[in-house]
């Protein structure tokens, strides 16, 4: 089959497959991002290997070369789809409301990133791994959370702006931030492997601040930038335009300020998320975002993963999924009920702030693409990614009161301040 | 630099050069699609040769296969960009505006086949290439006109709604399909080169109805289908499924028809314009389409094309761009005089039918993909694009009364039934 028409295929493989799952997924109660990566370790080796069907094989043409394989082509998409899905956790981060929730999210989210931290390291230690840096690696991924799959459960519970929910929906967002940053500062050292010399860190740390203080200055004209571009009056002027600078602030995180691509994406979708075009923006990148490409992301997850790679590695699995949960559970339960929430509160806090999703798998990826992880851990960490997310939701249920009226798509609307099938379900 | 960041930046580069351009174009009052297609002629090997630049040069890193180079990736992105963009122009053709328009429409885009059909196969053989297929190939290039051009220019005169500009719409779309069946036939013959036995017509024949047949009855569960993905209640369910059919039917359409891949996303479109999604669709796919992936494909064919390989063939260059324009103006007026319409009428209708676009390029990419007509032809073929494309405008701008009423958008909105911005500017 000629090369255009497999990647045709494989696309219309991919998205039907991501969205079946992702409906089985709700169906059964479980976030969608939850049957998508399944799915995607069903296609991939650990199962089906449907890259390896002689279908899928490179096309050769007489006189022509063979065009890219088909996993390098979904692995490009999927860097285009994580880079876009980051920008849009960046757009939802609600720096209003970040400030509103104040004292105890801020606090309890600082216990759900030093917990695991310590604990991801620790247990790392303990079955023989290097703790510099890959032990602290490996406690990074454990500090993520994710504010798409903690929202999502919390609209459908209709419990998103109650007092627990808004705690973690902001904790879960500092949570993000401070993660992002963490990561940035370990991938920065991580990188100066050997002998550190004190001015190679400090080459990273001046990198890192021009990089933000640049990135951060330049954010003050992101409404002109907009405006303008809305005003040249051709076709999707002001998506194209957000991409545009969306890309370039990925490639200059990394290129520039040496922190993570993602990290730059992120911060382009928080700056734009404060100008007058964020409606917009948000309306009109989730369908670019959502169809296609980060689908591609979640399948990419599962086609690049082995999970029959994990039979020799269970007991390091199975620690590390014990202590991602407790540790997040402990740190944020605790630091809540220190910071003045009674008992419930604190054990609803704790439980919404177990699930990791897209986010940890992001910086998981990251670290199996750059060489501080192997297999086993990115691997581990699929798993882990997996069990959270798929046990948050029933723990929510659990803890939180029966989801009362019908009104479940006003208060969507109200409270993400989108259309309602799009503010339902991508988040 | 890595490979995921040369993507990025690439596509950052991409996305803004085409706006940027199809902006200037717009200013200057021409289509934008004319700067977007300029705009890549100028960052390919003709003139800066962008891709050939160190930055963009495949990135080995130790352990790793290089990923794939970044002309390979661009023309799979392209490759899905003009599948959705057919899909558009499925879903953009008006079947009761078709009916109304009638007779007249009808044998005019037949005029504005037939004559630009045996003009661009004589001048062809005129100039020594073989008759069969690549003469009449080229011919089947020369028919082609461009709905979405025709239509802009015809909104920028307030004109879209007039007899004139109804009869040019529903010829251009007439002329669209029967361009597209044409190039389905001389497609599938071509295919079939040395001595074509009956039975080898006979087959490909049965292929195209079978396919035809089958694609159109599936046609009947397209409402069906996209209500069922509506409910799935996952972000972009509805899109993504749509998606998946139209890639999937372009893949059948090759693959099972023999007929262009293109071709089954058109119908695709066509069948799914005439569901009660229409609207939605329309307003998911333009950010999706319109913000990266069309681009890309404009930008795609002048990294694919080296207009410096043109010196030798000006006087071939020459003759087919005047056969382009005047067969068309000629076969398209002469038939609409005939059908009723007084000569100023027929004069705008032959004027408003010479632009090409996307259509007449994606012909000759096809060809060229397909070793049907060589680059020397595929060069000509993107000035005689560039160059119908950009005197259609003016000349409708002379034919046509001056525009009055400042009610543009309000007009817009009417009658293609999308949001302003996009309704203007994507077509």
């Amino acid at each position: 089959m000629p090369h255009n028409l497999q990647l045709l295929l494989l696309l219309a493989i991919i998205v039907a497959a991501a969205k079946l799952a992702g409906a089985l997924a709700n169906r059964i109660g479980q976030p969608s991002v939850f049957g998508e990566i399944l799915v995607g370790l069903i296609l991939g080796p650990t199962v089906l290997n449907v890259l390896g069907f002689p279908l899928f094989q490179p096309h050769e043409v007489a006189g022509h070369a063979a065009g890219p394989t088909m996993l390098g082509l979904v692995k490009a998409l999927a860097e285009v789809g994580v880079v876009l899905l980051m920008f849009i956790a960046g757009m939802e981060t609600n720096l209003d409301e970040m400030r509103r929730v104040g004292k105890v999210a801020f606090w309890s989210a600082t216990g759900g990133v030093v917990f695991p931290l310590i604990g991801g390291a620790l247990v790392s230690q303990a079955f023989g791994l290097p703790l510099f840096w890959e032990g602290i690696f490996i406690g990074t991924i454990l500090t993520a959370t994710s504010v798409s799959i903690s929202a999502q459960t919390l609209i459908e519970l209709n419990a998103l702006r109650s007092k627990e929910g808004s705690t973690i929906l902001g904790a879960a967002v500092i949570d993000d931030v401070q993660g992002i940053i963490l990561l940035s500062i370990v991938v920065a050292f991580a990188r100066a492997t050997g002998d550190v010399q004190f001015t190679d860190v400090a080459l990273v740390v001046v990198k890192m601040l021009v990089y933000f203080g640049a990135a951060i200055f330049l954010g003050r004209y992101f409404t002109a930038i907009a405006r303008w571009a809305d005003g040249l009056g051709v076709s999707q002027g002001l998506l194209a335009v957000v991409l545009a600078v969306a890309f370039l602030y990925s490639v200059a995180a990394e290129a520039g300020g040496g922190v993570a691509a993602i990290t730059g994406s992120y911060l382009a979708g928080v700056l734009f998320s404060v100008t007058p075009y964020k409606e917009r923006i948000d309306h009109a990148i989730h369908p670019l975002t959502y169809s296609m490409l980060v689908p591609v992301f979640f399948i990419s997850i599962g086609l690049s993963a082995n999970g029959r790679e994990l039979g020799e590695h269970v007991w390091f699995t199975v620690a590390l999924v014990a202590v991602a949960i407790v540790t997040k559970a402990v740190g944020c339960g605790v630091l809540a009920r220190a910071s003045g929430f009674n008992g419930q509160e604190s054990v609803r806090v704790g439980v919404g702030m177990i699930s990791r999703g897209e986010v940890g798998l992001i910086v998981a990826g990251y670290g199996l693409a750059n060489g501080i992880i192997g297999q086993d851990v990115f691997s581990a960490s699929v798993v882990m990614v997996l069990i959270t997310t798929m046990i948050t939701p029933p723990l929510l249920r659990v803890t939180f009161p029966k989801p009362a009226g019908p009104h479940v798509d006003a208060i969507v609307e109200e409270t993400i301040g989108g259309p309602p099938e799009e503010a339902r379900n991508s988040h």
